[in-house]
């Protein structure tokens, strides 16, 4: 029951949790604490904090010495900001049709970003080189918008993880092209679980110029980062992120809640955590003998199946959860750092009885 | 000496404190305790949660009932993302020279909205209906770009303040041209509390059609608001907010920072005391006997004085503070919630014997 | 051989034509003799000139008495200003993923004119209501750009035409959804010939909003318009027409042209032509007895054949022509106004040559 | 009386002028006549022609060897093409409060190219160092659109033109700032003729990085061009060309327009007799002995002068001219190459009748 914790009034219910989206989570509660421990007194605006000096180092820890870190509000803003970075005016991005760039962001990157994206149906949400091929050509042509970047997304919308050898492709294939590969990472702790590797590893180890680094998703009340792993790829990131709208005036608040994520273990705790969950919800899915067909492969925290209309609509009485292909019935079900085993069973346990009746 | 308090060291030393910016202190306690309040369990993202919904009605108890309101992350957002919705493609917005749309947001207005800004210069930062005059003009002319807002800072950027009446003429000559009015309300808590009257005296009830709401620079870790007066001045302002790269996904974190300070009087107190600390410190200043020059008025929490150059540069061994004419030696000296008492005599003090020295 | 006919020297041979594109041809003489015409004395500059207004009644004759043209430069500038026109920004256009806004101006909708383009593929470069609706959803959802135009190219870039009752299905179902259309028109007297009916049978009649009403490829120097069918769809046009940097100061000069090609049956003798050149050079290509493979339908002035690379590289010693699908030998063979008997002739010939070679 | 002269009747009266402006004209007989040269046979679209060949040779001629020249449709897009070729994203242009892309373009710079303007009022239309100096700073702030460019117009749209030696001063004070000086040339004949200089005296040979270099308003039908003199000063010329809808698919057109006017003297001879017809009835006007006011300069071919209302209310039943400054009565008298001695004449002594009555 909602109840009064100090000058706002809880006015929700904190124990209820869905399978709509990792963002529907709230914070983590060593988020929180870091955020009291960088309040108090003043830092200077903009970025020149002690905090955002920290989140330096953290991150040359995890992608090496020469990554250059931009903390910004959120994940479309991290997107837009990386690509004009490593873009200019006549650039082009080639992208996977399903990446959220192309279907979530009601075309930031072509109206603030001014970019055009040449998209590519994909089977799984994965790029390969033969896919980008279809899209990267026509360099020199006046009338055709540059194609300077490959962009993808790790974990991907669809769920999916590329191993390093397939993102070192794609990397060799948009170097050798004059391009740039950059990496879509809202959701790249979940890949990283499931990968069971470091970050580097499948990033700078890979040839990854630019990554967009998840926060929000994965525990933190709000923020993002560009992490320029080859500072000869961008240029005027600074002046981007302020025209872009991104520049936090107190960035202090930023940098420390990602600091707080990525200087231990939160960061891989709250995925491996995640990516867990799906797994269970996966399991107890085939185990429903058949009665649902589950579509895709879980890689990380997200599971699709094709649910009856009716059973959706029945379950939807209790759980949260996002339609992906209304037409065919299929839906996301997606886990969060705080999505318990109880909810899980119990979302299964429901949709048995409601597939039984 | 920064110590331990969580899982992030604290990094900083809590109890220093400066001139240079309201942002360049940190978050009100009460606004903090508002964000555990808010966390746990899952809320809808995007928005529709039960803390933006209590926002909602927050502000129209400020605004009117009329009044919707629209979380953003920063203040450029607010203006840009307000000026948007006011404006067709080819609109411009009349504002002041100082206004900080033209001078501190690197052309965002510009890049990202797509504005064209008509600018007049002003003898202290505040636009009169004979100032505005003289952009106010050409409509019909597809040559020129189309004057179609007047945007004033409230409280202004040279520290004054606008009364009820100077709003309602500004008001009044826009309508009657058939533009609209936008105030840019990164501070304009510290207007009511230097006007000593409720928000809407000097907004809805003077004719505004939109306010950028500010947050951070009073007590928010981040977080303005747009705040529409008139529904009929706007169009499309989901819209604009999601591809201006403005939407936060865990949304109630923005607008439970906003109800904790705009609920009840926290806003207000925070405000006064600022105002309060630049009082102090004007008569401060005041009482060295014409050894140093206050520029402008002091109607909110900024103080501007001509320093002598080495005296400054000594003061810095301690103190920052904004250069705001350097050709001249104006500083620029800001008071936040946070600024003490003895913040303002020891400031003091150490001038006064530099000036002796 | 190039001879001296004024103050610039001719540089080049006259005679000389290829089966590149209808933009490789020059200006009919009866459009150079109408630029004479029009030449002399002083007209008012930006479109109050009586060419301008004399081309208004000219398209109204052509597209109902609702209609109002704006003459601007060249066929991008047309589909751009219209779209714009048409859209809010946050609007979006549906269209054939071979369509030239998407294919051939290097991103101007998104980069210039906001727009985010939601492309189909399709067999034979015509959408269906069917297509459509694989990008027309999503309205009211912020996250998505808003489909509010489809946009449909007539005759098509596979030199395809849309009947007046497939345009008409496409109209209803996009006024339907609150939606417009539009009907890029750079060869749109080509369409017309092939239907042999009145332009506004296939546009005002069957429902179309706003056409970008071809020139260039017909026989103009340079030279194109929006015209708006529906007043009502449109907002801002000649604002939006100055800032996209099409409004010419000499207007008489574009509109004197326009005036030239549709006022008589100039638009329509040339269309008829060289839609006659292209029918004459698919039947010599069907005569050859299937060691060619024409590609797709020859309704308008365009064939596409696959050619052995070998054979292509032979001719390309006199012919140019545009390889479409490189990988597959696809080539495009345009005809235009001044394309004659014999040049087509001459080509199969040669290709006949080169064939049996 | 107008008459039928060919395809097209003559809708206007040849012999009729105006002093509104020299885009009231129409084209030079000789520029027709190149039209004509140039027509005929089939030539590469979109710049891969012979007489685009030929204008670079041309170009070349006048401003250097190094010296390219990118045809485009009209001068605001040459200004905005140069300005974007010679920017970076987050780049600003110091210019006069008096530009033309300040005050006629609808905001094309900053809504089309996305730049920020930083503008300086100037007592005669003309940037001096200490005036650039005002708006040159803040590099390296990321609040601060960055200075990149100072753009001066020259003839000045207040009819005064600049020297080599002041030209110079500028050049060498962006070059020392790492910014870049581009010449908006709309009317840079009549700035040569004046000077009696060569073109490159007072561009090349005086640090001009790049020049919009005017063709219309000194007798083409349309066109003008970007000359890049510095080569190292711009990138992407013809991608940003493409994408601000510039790029004429006809090209050979525009060009042979080019070469006709600046191959020879007719550029020269042109403007030399506009210079001279607004020195003539500057002179009349100084004749009438104090009954008007001539307000400027009259160094190239624009006149300025206060005239009484009535005046100017009576004079425009038979001549239109623009209004400059509605509130003091001042308006522009502009000669064109086709003003002849009897229409000075004529003027001055309506003008004379009228004071006299």
């Amino acid at each position: 029951m909602p109840g009064q914790t100090g000058p706002v009034t809880r006015l929700h219910d904190a124990d209820e949790r869905h399978f709509a989206s990792d963002n529907y989570a709230g914070a983590h509660p060593e988020v929180l604490a870091a955020l009291a421990a960088a309040n108090g007194g003043h830092q200077t605006a903009y970025g020149a904090d002690v905090y955002t000096a920290r989140l330096q180092e953290v991150m040359a820890a995890h992608f090496g010495a020469g990554a250059t870190t931009y903390p910004v509000f959120n994940g479309t803003a991290a997107n837009v900001v990386s690509l004009q970075a490593l873009l200019p005016r006549w650039g082009a991005v080639v992208c996977a049709e399903s990446a959220h760039i192309q279907t979530d962001e009601n075309g930031a990157p072509e109206r603030v970003g001014g970019l055009k994206l040449l998209t590519v149906p994909t089977p799984d949400g994965k790029l390969t080189p033969e896919l980008v091929a279809r899209q990267a050509w026509g360099f020199g042509d006046e009338h055709r918008a540059q194609p300077g970047v490959v962009s993808i997304t790790q974990s991907t919308e669809l769920g999916t993880v590329y191993t390093p050898d397939e993102v070192r492709a794609l990397a060799d294939q948009a170097h050798g092209l004059g391009m740039r590969l950059h990496v879509d990472g809202a959701r790249i702790a979940n890949a990283a679980a499931a990968l069971d590797l470091p970050l580097r590893a499948f990033t700078t180890d890979a040839g990854v110029d630019v990554v967009s680094l998840g926060g929000t998703k994965n525990g933190l009340l709000f923020g993002e980062a560009v992490v320029v792993l080859d500072p000869a790829s961008v240029d005027g990131l600074p002046y981007l992120r302020k025209m872009d709208m991104q520049l936090a005036s107190k960035m202090r608040f930023v940098s420390a809640q990602l600091v707080a994520l990525y200087e231990g273990d939160l960061w891989l705790r709250s995925a491996r955590h995640a990516n867990a969950m799906a797994a269970r919800l996966r399991a107890g899915l085939d185990a429903l003998d058949g009665r649902v067909s589950v579509t895709r492969a879980t890689e990380a925290n997200g599971v699709f199946v094709v649910l009856p209309p009716a059973v959706s609509a029945e379950l939807r009485r209790t759980w949260r959860f996002y339609d992906w292909h209304p037409d065919s019935g299929e839906v996301r079900l997606m886990c969060a750092f705080d999505t318990t085993g109880e909810d899980v069973d119990a979302f299964l346990a429901e949709l048995a009885r409601l597939l039984d009746a």
